[in-house]
């Protein structure tokens, strides 16, 4: 089932990639890509049956909605050739960080479409879980976002754009600092032959507590328990790798540190 | 079904408790638990059906292997008076970081029985998908380790001391820092009144995809993209709590050295 309604994307990338996905599957009609890459524009065009162009004057009129993901810092200098000739359009963009108010002076109807997830164009997620945060500069586009995200996902709030400031920088101590320590945990176990995957069970009940416990009281390791004898051992491996080194030390530093002050 | 097969525990902790549980609820007999605390002590042993004491000289002479679970800087101090009068029963201790010739001079039939999780009292785990790292200094204990190793797990192997200590350190990466991660996480969401559950389908997402991608690749966020608008911003808005903002920068710089390294 086609359903009535038009979006066109304004960039290719992870995030663009799987929310173009996520709407062409719930019978949104996907009207274009915009890439700079043609690569990138055509191959997620022909995933969700829409044009494609790599030129932003290029870009079609007549969507009803265009979502731009682009990363955070070529978002402002692209903005007025984007919106150029679409001034009554309604625009989102999907950046944690970057204030609504970015549209202020280019567009008339405007707002945010954030979903809070990582995404990598080579997986596929599930959006019906994923919350989106929604904010719109009135009340008749806001609740369009609303109503058009409450589709693709059963967790979608309203959130202003200190709010979502907030929670994208949660996120990246949640989600992808948290990565990076997966990747030194992975590092240090392949120089001496040991698989990565024998950390899986340990990574999935650290995940799973925190559903349960809050994570200060999750909290346990030679940190914790201040035991220096292991702490010490552990930066003395460490001494070939010195920012890795440093890294150990400054959040078992941390760790000690926010014991003190529970 | 009880298993003709004794065991006592040195240690009432997050690690004994679990374990004990595991073995228990398997049909072993749990001799008697010791802690420094009888509070600890008796709470164990009341679970289990063993005896407790709080004097390491009134453990039980008979048990067929004493399991050692205790801080591991007090493990040295203690060893000659947990062995003593009992130098022909096997005993293992429980600590990633520590070789298994601590037993040497003690006792003649010693080992390690590591697993390797995150242990909390309040939270009873499922010993069956936890790797267990078995390692002996004599190959009939080393079976029988292994064997009951097997009764509670379906992931038993054999490490030798050095690579126990590469997974452990490993570990403390993948879960004791990304737990404090978690937590600074949380603060930050609470000192504007959000949520922490607000991030647990990113965090869950972010356990998933390390399942299918090695984490070097599934690596997102404003650091691998080295968006310096991003990270400047999110530095700033961590200035009131310099601690925090230290961890922001440096694991941003290692995701960039990481990145361009690779």
């Amino acid at each position: 089932m086609k359903r009535d309604y038009h979006i066109s994307f304004i960039g290719a990338g992870n995030l663009a990639t799987n929310l173009a996905k996520a709407f062409y599957n719930k019978g949104f009609v996907i009207d274009q890509i915009f890439s700079k890459t043609t690569e990138s524009a055509q191959s997620l065009a022909g995933e969700v049956e829409a044009l494609s162009t790599t030129n932003l004057e290029d870009v079609i009129l007549t969507s009803d909605l265009y979502i731009i993901a682009l990363k955070d810092d070529v978002l402002p200098q692209l903005l007025s050739r984007i919106i150029a000739n679409k001034e009554n359009a309604l625009f989102v963009h999907t950046a944690g960080s970057v204030p609504m108010n970015i549209f202020e002076g280019h567009s008339n109807r405007y707002g945010v479409f954030y979903p809070m997830q990582t995404f990598t164009k080579e997986r596929v997620v599930d959006f019906s879980t994923i919350p989106l945060f929604i904010e719109a500069n009135n009340p008749s586009d806001k609740k369009t976002l609303m109503d058009i995200a409450s589709i693709i996902s059963s967790k979608v709030y309203e959130a202003n754009s200190e709010q979502r400031k907030k929670l994208h920088l949660a996120a990246v101590f949640s989600c992808n600092f948290v990565n990076h320590l997966y990747a030194l945990s992975a590092e240090i176990l392949e120089e001496y032959g040991l698989p990565f995957d024998s950390m899986l069970s340990l990574i999935d009940e650290t995940t799973q507590k925190i559903h349960h416990l809050h994570p200060k009281d999750a909290q346990t390791g030679p940190a914790v328990r201040n035991d220096q004898d292991v702490m010490n051992r552990h930066l003395s491996m460490l001494a070939p790798h010195p920012d890795v080194q440093e890294v150990y030390r400054l959040l078992s530093k941390n760790i000690v540190k926010h014991k003190a002050n529970k």
